[in-house]
């Protein structure tokens, strides 16, 4: 069976919406992402965390068969700590800190036994350390990255490589226009096509995701949810739950990935229904089958009833 | 054969985008909205326009089969006149000045051959005057309207009496949320049909649009354009669009509903393809079918391979 390796942060974050505050939540990019696919693949897990980073947390990771081996565990560090907040819009996180602590330091190392996997994903940390990790693999199958603003104006170098290795992006639209300076959103998808992915995964949060390929684009709402709790870790969990499902099918052509996008819809639509990723570990499989067949309701289209006149 | 009547200005607009400036080009929610639905049903319109409004405009909505009786033209009065600009993410109009002009006194007579008409749309204009075309029709089958943040703001209780009395409310997500004091737009769309419509179309700009019904919802994304040239009227050519199909169709079933978006997301789109109506006016059904059958592609998603369990 085909595994997955996931790179990216596990964090401590303040939270703070409209429906409440939390302190301490388990979060981070990779714990997210590793969360999602975990519910469809063996998943090999590479970060770094301090020793305030709760046992609790890494215990249900591996009771849900993510590999920590390749988590590092620093002495006397303290985790990535990130601190924000909503506004009832939900639409934009405004942070007010971001700690990096051992997450300035990291030094991605691939276990052994994580090299071989097949399928692969850079969450949003310095392209130079995603190019370090997809150095340490054997022969990945398809790789997806993510990155962020601040790495496409200070890393713009790196992050080329980087898209010029992988074989999809997951960006916002704000990404995607300041990675190519084109504000045209059809035009900016087909130019970062041209830097190297044969996809990209466009994430416009509240309005939903596409998959944009040479040969054209897929769209999905996302799904709809009467309370939207806490938007954290979404864009992970819908990568997560992308590549996650991936891994279990074990194909890659367009009519997958177009599945594999409505799976990361329904990932990260329980991830924003509660603090942290308890909706996601509350996750089942009937419910998310269930919201992948309402969403498949939710576009479907009669044929033109005139015909081409 | 079932009408369309479709009450809204007709307007002189000075447009400036990141790619030009048109001044005294024609335009206006009625004008745009005529145009779209001229594509499919014959289409009664009732505006006012002032003795600056060029005879060729009349003379090619005529030629489309747009009966302009109930345009009444003010000796003496100026048309309607909106100046605004787009920047180059093409979201956002910003006005620069608003004239009302012979608009000021609009005081809307529907002819008496129009008030038969089957299928009605009350584009954008004082929720009083809406109502009061209302009371003018004989017995419309399906009725749309639209309005703008200034009527929720300053003729609440009016627009609360329309929303009664239509099928259907065409508005943006601001709107929505603006109208409900909801946040939560899957709640905010809801309690609009609450209000009296039995859909919504939840107009998103370039991120398509959805239909709310008490049973769920429909979306789609926006047709992708290379080249969005200006945005002006793309709402009503949606709206236009979606009515006048519906009239030609002659059903207002769900499953219509939903072709009926299809078939003003393509309305829409070559009305944004360049200034003023220049592109939709060149809209062949050619084009018009194959956009169609192309938007119905880019929703396309196979069943879920797992199946409930």
């Amino acid at each position: 069976m085909s595994e997955v390796l996931i790179v990216g942060s596990l964090a401590l974050d303040d939270v703070t919406t409209p429906f409440g505050h939390r302190a301490e939540a388990w979060g981070g990019a990779g714990l997210y992402a590793a969360t999602a696919a975990s519910l469809f693949a063996p998943v090999h897990l590479v970060g770094v965390i301090g020793e305030d980073f709760p046992a609790a947390a890494l215990e249900t990771l591996a009771s849900r068969g993510v590999n920590l081996e390749g988590v590092e565990r620093v002495s006397g560090g303290k985790s990535f700590h990130w601190t924000g907040e909503y506004t009832y819009a939900m639409d934009t996180a405004t942070t007010r800190e971001t700690q990096l602590n051992v997450f300035a330091d990291f030094n991605p190392q691939v276990p052994a036994a994580a090299r071989e996997a097949e399928f692969v994903f850079l969450a949003n940390i310095t392209p130079a350390l995603q190019l370090q990790v997809l150095d340490q693999m054997t022969a990945p199958r398809l790789v997806l990255c993510d990155t962020m603003n601040y790495w496409i104006e200070s890393a713009r170098e790196d992050l080329l490589r980087v898209l010029a290795r992988v074989d999809g992006a997951a960006l916002n639209d704000a990404e995607v226009r300041m990675l190519t300076g084109t504000p045209n959103l059809c035009r900016a998808a087909n130019e970062i096509l041209e830097l190297g992915p044969k996809f990209l995964l466009l994430k416009k949060g509240e309005y939903g995701a596409s998959l944009v390929t040479r040969e054209g684009q897929f769209s999905l709402p996302c799904y709809p949810l009467p309370n939207v709790f806490d938007p954290t870790g979404a864009g992970d969990s819908f990568a997560g739950g992308f590549i996650g499902f991936l891994t279990w099918l074990g194909t890659t052509d367009e009519p997958s990935l177009r599945q594999a996008v409505a799976i990361g819809t329904v990932t990260a639509s329980a991830c924003v229904e509660a603090f942290s990723w308890d909706a996601l570990l509350q996750l089942t499989d009937q419910r998310l089958y269930g919201r992948y067949e309402e969403l498949r309701e939710m576009v479907r289209l009669e044929p033109c009833p005139v015909g081409s006149g």
